[in-house]
């Protein structure tokens, strides 16, 4: 058998998130699964580097998929794009290891946060961007950041699953950017628990409306859920790249 | 009565085009004018600066209406804000002479068309930009592009209309720019019969892809139709700015 890596953007705004759901359900992993079956007259299953929600975008999300067909990834590549709707791209298709896993494999990702500081109008971005209308201090939002970094115990940052053994994760950085009214957030880390990405988001607006300060933080690694800050909506968020 | 002054922006992908049609059918215009009724208690009618197309963008459409309410602008505004769809963006409303008119008082227009001159996936503007994998010549069609400047007959660059009376008009800019493989065409006129942005706009793109020479260009201003180019797609088009 084969093993494929796709390197992947998608707009998520019209899907349910990246994981096959029973059903006819509008999911990005179902559209490629459905799209990659027909074209290579086989069963297709393939694995993300991990799930987005509802709502989450993608500007470098990687997969992988076995297969026994011959076409080559080149021709994959060009059926693809022809057949996967506008809201789902395909960087590029290549031939891997066998024992390559997007998932499994993964070593660290970087998620990127979009807020829209402003109240000005912006039809062309609003399903890209979380809109905050009054000023947010983003130097004390990259003070607070920068207190995430290191190992901590993130359970007072992700929405409880069955699955979730250990709740301990790394965060490599934390950078807040400013562009205008356009502020950005980017977080790596060696792997991210549910909704965290969304959550540590949601505490650092705190931080930035004034109603939470930087030292506020530390104590929230021994914390509660309900101490960390709101959920931040899904529509601003990005998962930017992989690493393997 | 009073008369107010609307800057507006709007993604037209999912409108039948700036003017009102009859029936419930989605346009901006319509959509402006059963907002702000609802909002003022009495029937509003919008001028707009002109028409724009079904899936045709605005950064700066101006309109004006008159009413009788007492409602302050700000007020009208902010309730505008909170009762549009999201594709629709209002940067100011202002109070204006009784004798504005947007389309009449008109005195140059700005449009854009923007090409993605490549085959790399985007999936977060494919709404609004034109898609072109093969490399375009933007020198040679700055080139073609400055020959349209001046005063012309444009009768070979529009779709035929009944109210047309004459078909020359002025364009005092053309700017073909690229920015890595993104491109944008600026045309400034004091006027646009029907489909002529867009029939130039192909006419250049068939001059960047080396099947036409900026040297057919001046004979067209005595042409038909059928000599010019392509009416290039709606999608990459947008309005950007009126002057009076």
């Amino acid at each position: 058998m084969r093993n494929l890596r796709l390197d992947i953007c998608y707009d998520g705004t019209r899907y349910r998130g990246w994981q096959r759901l029973p059903g006819d359900a509008n999911t990005i992993q179902g559209k490629l699964e459905q799209t990659l079956s027909r074209i290579l007259g086989e069963e297709i299953e393939i694995s993300g580097s991990g799930r987005t929600d509802a709502g989450v975008h993608a500007a470098g999300q990687v997969a992988n998929f076995h297969c026994s067909s011959t076409m080559p990834a080149d021709e994959i590549l060009a059926q693809l794009r022809r057949y996967l709707p506008n809201d789902i791209g395909i960087y590029s298709c290549r031939e891997v290891s066998p024992r390559f896993h997007a998932r499994l494999n993964a070593k660290q990702k970087t998620y990127c946060y979009h807020i829209l500081n402003s109240d000005r109008p912006d039809v062309f971005n609003y399903c890209t961007n979380y809109r905050e209308p009054a000023w947010l201090n983003t130097a004390a939002m990259q003070q607070a950041g920068s207190l995430f970094v290191g190992q901590h115990d993130f359970a007072a940052f992700c929405t409880k699953s069955k699955s979730t053994k250990s709740t301990v994760r790394t965060i490599k950085d934390v950078t807040v950017l400013r562009y205008g009214d356009q502020i950005q957030i980017n977080i790596t880390a060696d792997g991210f628990l549910y909704n965290m990405m969304r959550i540590i988001v949601g505490t650092l607006i705190e931080v930035g409306r004034g109603v939470r300060s930087p030292e506020s933080i530390p104590p929230l690694f021994n914390g509660k859920r309900q101490d960390a800050g709101f959920l931040a909506p899904a529509q601003g968020l990005c998962l930017l790249g992989v690493e393997y």
